[in-house]
């Protein structure tokens, strides 16, 4: 399984890399910033980086590599896509097709990656600040659904916005607010806070991905854009190739949030 | 030339297009978003939003159209691209090749339009905020200056960062800050406050676009990312076609730089 939890985003790539690290980045390096990751061949790049554009809230990009590159560079960080994330979703005509810990067998001439903000990124200044994260036990990730409010499609990509919940006290809302607006990277700030049926969300109680939320008296339920809403405008696209990271299993960049590089 | 200066951006986009308004539009309908404006051919589309993705200060995106439609819809805003800018340069090869008013006989099966952002956005800000905007007389625009500081490439564009300068009271260059970093459709923050030989230019006295700078004792030269960046890294792609906004002639949206609409 894995190794002990690393001291830095390198080291941890390193072990993903070695075989040696298999398991979920919630929770682990707290501050640095963690990516989604999406890859695409390049004739489908275009329409991928204009959703992007197009949704920045649940897409923020952070880089882009050059077609056929398996390698990223963010500030510091030198990451190979194909080996430094601790595990892969593969994607075949918009089916899930397993989950490797390594795709250098299934990287090609025309890959393009994507390196999508995470909303790991505000977690630890939302608690820095006073900020209650409460969580299922157990659990390193929050409840996740899928709304019936409409992303802005770019070519052949559409879907459904995704967005995250956290229950946070009322008195700390305006504070929530105000701490995640810092982290365009990290989602920025709510898309929607209070009733979940302006959302199309029935029942809380149900995410459609993830843990259970933990609500206590007196929260307010907050939505933050998710990074899981590429994974649902992708299968529209139904590429015959594509590769995402597994659910809750990142790239961790060298940079903390709180100094993030210039420019992607 | 022009009529008298309309009172809504939708009527001067319409005298725009009735060729009554051929001037440019530097303070005029403060408050309103204005946009600069790039539109090449589908297959260079994806150099040209990788190249903005990459370069956000300079090259902000407000909303991209899709091929071959040169109707662009930003919230209430609905332009058309081909008419509804005062005026136009076109570029062939990667020189400029003309300064219609109308490039209705321009538009191609293919063109994308890119909207970019316009720094005419935060000076409004600035002076209702007691920030002086100081230009020389007669004129409405900054000294405008290129750098030795590259941009970051994409595909084929390249090019180095231009930047506008405004002479700001030493006491006030924090507040300067403040206000333009709230406005990313209005280039953000500034790129370099003071010495104006760490962007490796040798005389502020001699911009390389516009006019003289206007520097009063106790001032700092202050550098915000321009949207003339752009035009300068299109050429190095030498697109056999091309058009953008003339100089100083923008698309005026109808919403107010306080009130962008979500997304592009």
């Amino acid at each position: 399984m894995s190794a002990g939890a690393p001291d830095t985003p390198r080291a941890l790539r390193e072990l993903a890399a070695a075989g040696r690290w298999n398991g979920p980045t919630a929770g682990i390096l707290d501050g640095h910033q963690q990516a989604n990751l999406v890859i695409v061949p390049r004739e489908l790049a275009y329409d991928v980086l204009l959703y992007c554009v197009r949704n920045p809230k649940p897409c923020p990009v952070i880089a882009v590599t050059e077609p056929g590159d398996p390698v990223v560079r963010v500030g510091t960080t030198v990451a190979d896509l194909r080996t430094d994330l601790p595990r892969y979703r593969l994607w075949r005509h918009g089916e899930p097709a397993g989950e490797p810990h390594d795709i250098t067998p299934y990287w090609r001439d025309d890959s393009v990656g994507f390196l999508l903000g995470c909303s790991h990124t505000f977690e630890g200044p939302l608690c820095r600040a006073g900020v209650p994260v409460r969580y299922a036990p157990g659990s390193a990730a929050p409840p996740v659904y899928v709304t019936d409010v409409p992303t802005r499609p770019a070519g052949r990509l559409s879907g459904p916005l995704v967005v995250s919940m956290r229950a946070i006290p009322a008195a700390l809302v305006a504070r929530a607010v105000e701490i995640t607006a810092r982290y365009p990277t990290g989602h920025g700030a709510p898309v929607h806070i209070g009733d979940p049926a302006a959302l199309g969300i029935a029942d809380l109680s149900r995410p459609d991905f993830g843990p259970s939320p933990v609500i206590e008296d007196g929260d307010v339920p907050v939505f933050w854009a998710c990074g899981v809403t590429p994974q649902l405008a992708l299968p529209a696209a139904a590429p015959e190739y594509a590769i995402t990271h597994a659910p809750g299993h990142m790239l961790v960049l060298d940079h903390l949030v709180d100094a993030a590089p210039e420019g992607q």
